[in-house]
């Protein structure tokens, strides 16, 4: 059986190996697949968006994700399952539901709440280790998720704030969600969204980050565009994404996710 | 068969990459978590600190550990065997101590001396590849340690020095073990050590680093006091650890691994 | 079957995951080695050395490299065959063909054009994902090659542009390839280079970087050296390197991949 771990972990503490290794004592068939550990500290919504974006290529199974900043309060511990029979676990702070509905959406969910399936003792802390990881587990070895604890109505979960962009009269006000390694900045924009104001390939365009202003061009993809031209083009996930041909688009346009970016067509 | 490894070499080149192929060319079979590879580069004591943190956690197996400024010199390549039957191999430098004696103690120890069981040539500077690695394999493969070299007296190997705090009236002074990606500040203090000078939860304290004076409170975890206070808490290992709810307490406090911290009640 | 897997990707975002989801969803019995995934961005060169100098350490299989600056241009995926029967997968830039050669030579290639072993739709921009892993992914579950594409003339693969040093009387000028996590310079320099010139264990020498002058010594290893002393040495993979023995070369020299280094004996 396949599990799936995305967290905010890291890699340069021992986190996601302790976690790797409770699992492998409960469950030593299972099989890790790290999406990735490098989500933004306690950044939920970025979590949910690359969880997301991802489990559509992973292979069917337990998918664990972890961005915790609620660990040690009242947010609830969950298992979900999903109408393709997916299983999640992680916390019910947004994180699994936007992945979960992509793929068909919440059939059922339950609080991990029989310490049965937990580590003893549970610390403060360190739910991941102690909660999660072990519920993946057992369920990855086979366990029924009713048997982890009571059931939830998915319809009570916590879902995730999505930005929503304002498209206007050639002008779209959009946020950056994500700028990944190479400098990339992912916008909660669809293809669709730029469309509705005349944007196509080549169509030159303004982008406004502050009070800064830097031209641009729409294009199917950065080797269409000169070195260092700055580039708007549908990204592998099928988001709007900035970036700059053999650059670093995040550096230029010095954004942080959640900052807002204006686009508007060039005269 | 489970090899855990642990060592200083980060992600970014392919020195952990090198020695999972190196395993998986003698023992195929053999499964290999990896528990972290962000120790500080050449910190011995922090190696040691979070191999005897985490083994409780893995399985059993064989765990190789490699931490080792003396590459190159006189200092032992090792296997040792605990006395829960599990296995280590290492350098000589402190670095497999504290877990094995965390677990029960040292049952027996070999040299890797016998040329059979490492790569050839052996290089001046990278034992990990030449040494270690295939030692945890045929070990993880089922060669007998005494296959391995000569037996060491378990009494003669090299322990790490820890620092103690001092613990005296109202006050304690420690020692700063790890910072964590999430800030958290791992102190050498155990729970003991604060009920000692009167601390529990709830308790308002004031934490000096320097000139430096913060105050602070001690709590359950991060999560009992408000976004941005100072927090005294158990770790999820059960040491004595300082956090800002929702902030980075390595970056206010701007404390080193080794770096004096004291501690007092506030009256 | 063993696929060993080395990219560009870095660990922060969620290519290398994905990358492994897209293989275990065609190949469930595939076991994925990550070589690094530390290569810099778009450095073709040096990812096509650090893959030429850990293959003979590596188990026989499928062996998926992308560094890939050209992905969404006219370069070719490629799939390759070694005389020794191993298999590479990446793109057609110079990334593959040096680790080859090292191990006896490429015997045959295919362009990866059959969009049966592709994912659908191909994106513009993540190749790797798309049509390398899935294509590492077909061989490791014995598709044969011929059926992933048209064969290509291994003759005509493009090589990469390997800087060559100029070894003079008493003094060589050499190129940095890399610099490791401890700040060890690897220079284009083998031990015949220094030879050449009357270099061996203990001669003094100077190093030149720019208008900077260094004092260091050849020796067989940094621990032969005192702390701090800078020192010239055969690295692990055979490589001449810089290194300060418990300090960090790459810091105190200042040096770029790519940077000119002079090499000179001391009178």
């Amino acid at each position: 059986m396949i599990v799936t771990f995305l967290t905010d972990f890291g890699l340069q503490d021992d986190f996601v190996g302790t976690c790797h290794g409770v699992m492998k004592r409960i469950a030593p068939e299972a099989q890790i697949i790290d999406i990735t550990h490098g989500i933004s500290p306690q950044q939920v919504l970025q979590g949910a968006l690359v969880l997301a974006n991802t489990l559509p290529y992973m292979p069917e199974g337990v998918h664990l994700a972890v961005v915790d900043p609620g660990v040690g309060t009242e947010r609830k511990p969950l298992a979900l399952r999903g109408r393709d029979g997916r299983l999640y676990v992680g916390p019910d702070n947004g994180l699994l539901v936007p992945a979960a509905e992509r793929l068909g959406g919440v059939d059922a969910a339950w609080e991990l709440a029989n310490a049965d399936y937990r580590l003893d003792p549970v610390s403060s802390t360190f739910h991941g280790r102690d909660i999660f990881a072990p519920a993946a587990a057992y369920l990855a070895a086979g366990v029924e998720p009713a048997e982890l604890g009571p059931s939830v109505d998915p319809g009570s979960l916590v879902r995730p704030d999505l930005p929503r962009p304002e498209v206007g009269d050639g002008r779209i006000v959009a946020h950056v969600l994500i700028a990944d390694r190479f400098g990339n900045v992912q916008l909660n924009l669809a293809p669709e969204h730029l469309e509705e104001v005349g944007i196509d390939a080549g169509t030159p365009v303004e982008i406004e980050v502050g009070l800064q202003r830097f031209y641009a061009v729409a294009a199917r993809t950065f080797a269409d565009v000169r070195t260092g031209d700055i580039v708007l083009y549908e990204d592998a996930y099928g988001n709007i994404s900035v970036a700059i041909n053999a650059g670093d688009a995040a550096e230029m346009l010095a954004t942080e996710p959640g900052d807002t970016v204006g686009i508007r067509v060039r005269p």
